[in-house]
């Protein structure tokens, strides 16, 4: 192993992030319930977030968007403005949200800073994400963020060029096999999948993989005991 | 002058794009015309905006949820669904809009990629700078795309070690002397100058600059002529 570089993807993998999603969509059916029940809500709002995934991106104005255009279909443009402007401040609440540090983050970060170059590749809205990482106080450990508009393969090979390495060089960790873990496989980049206990349906995918810089660990502090000897 | 890299500010440098968003509010005004003047709801917009940018950034999905937000205020939450729905996709309109390059940008561009590394250095939303880029047809000319959440002397010094340069290898191009042309002198940089017809309030700085990195020219094609022996 010649792994020089970590890059850590942050939402649901350095913090809490899904839940706080899922909460605000349970408020938007509760407001939205004389218009249908929470399964049609729901549905109907994550037709319309993959519906805009390509112009809007992801992230918390995107979904803020999504929302109030969920509200608007639902309701057959009959919504209050009052519940429009309830949105928005549900969509501020989000960009504003406390950040939660998973368990033994911290603590893996500060052991792996001292042998190993770290990074965040993370996608999702620019300003956003750098503001989260502020608010967490792990922006001391990072020598370089990286806000990708999406994770495919393409992105993590300007990621390896912005870095001027090479992808044996630098192991991805993060909690989705669809974005953090299948397409630095396939570059040649090491992929650790940590697993959260929420994903968010557009980023479900199947687990199997065969591959001899594949980790599956339970925790970043489980990663650190693994690689740091 | 030891140049080696050009970085171009994108929205109004190398296409248009303050007319687009002018042109946009216009219609938010006639729209909602019943409850003020012109004058009115765009300084009530300018506040929000102004309001807002800690949070949301630059862009269109911010300018939109501000859009929203002024019709909500204005009206005193009286504003009507469908207004609401025409407002977002107003919005859209802004993020799929056509891109029309400013005159002689890519024969200016031709020219400079034969002798130095161009890059862009813009702000907004990431992933629609990415695709205004991409639509521009412009891709092929720029080695580097960063897009950065403000353009203060902290993200010019980012983007030179982003580079692995020095300030005084780098000419910065762009139409904002608050954004393109002040923090770029600031740490050492080159900065050219290039005044766009119409911008937005935000932008708007004070024109003074004794400084022997500094030039101001009429369009890139004088650029060209100028530094290009």
């Amino acid at each position: 192993m010649n792994i020089e570089i970590i890059a850590f993807d942050a939402d649901d993998t350095l913090w809490d992030n899904e839940p706080l999603f899922q909460s605000i969509e349970k408020e938007l059916c509760t407001m939205l319930t004389e218009y249908g029940d929470m399964e049609h809500i729901s549905s109907t709002l994550f037709d319309i977030e993959m519906n805009n995934l390509e112009l809007y991106g992801y992230g918390a104005k995107a979904f803020t968007l999504s929302m109030i255009e969920t509200a608007l279909r639902v309701s057959g443009n009959k919504i209050s403005a009052d519940k429009i402007a309830l949105i928005i401040e549900k969509g501020k609440y989000l960009l504003n949200m406390p950040i939660q540090l998973l368990h033994g983050v911290e603590e893996a970060l500060s052991s792996f800073s001292k042998k190993y170059k770290l990074v965040v590749a993370t996608k999702g809205d620019l300003l956003d994400q750098e503001r989260k990482l502020v608010r967490s106080g792990l922006a001391k450990y990072f020598d370089h963020v990286e806000i990708m508009p999406d994770k495919t393969e393409k992105e993590y090979r300007k990621l390896v060029s912005a870095l001027n390495t090479q992808p044996e060089n630098i192991l991805m960790v993060g909690n989705s096999l669809k974005s953090d873990i299948y397409p630095p496989l396939s570059i040649g980049m090491y992929a650790a999948y940590v697993p959260y206990h929420t994903m968010w349906k557009h980023e479900v995918a199947d687990e199997n993989i065969v591959n001899d810089k594949f980790y599956k660990v339970e925790s970043l502090s489980s990663l650190s005991s693994l690689i740091i000897r």
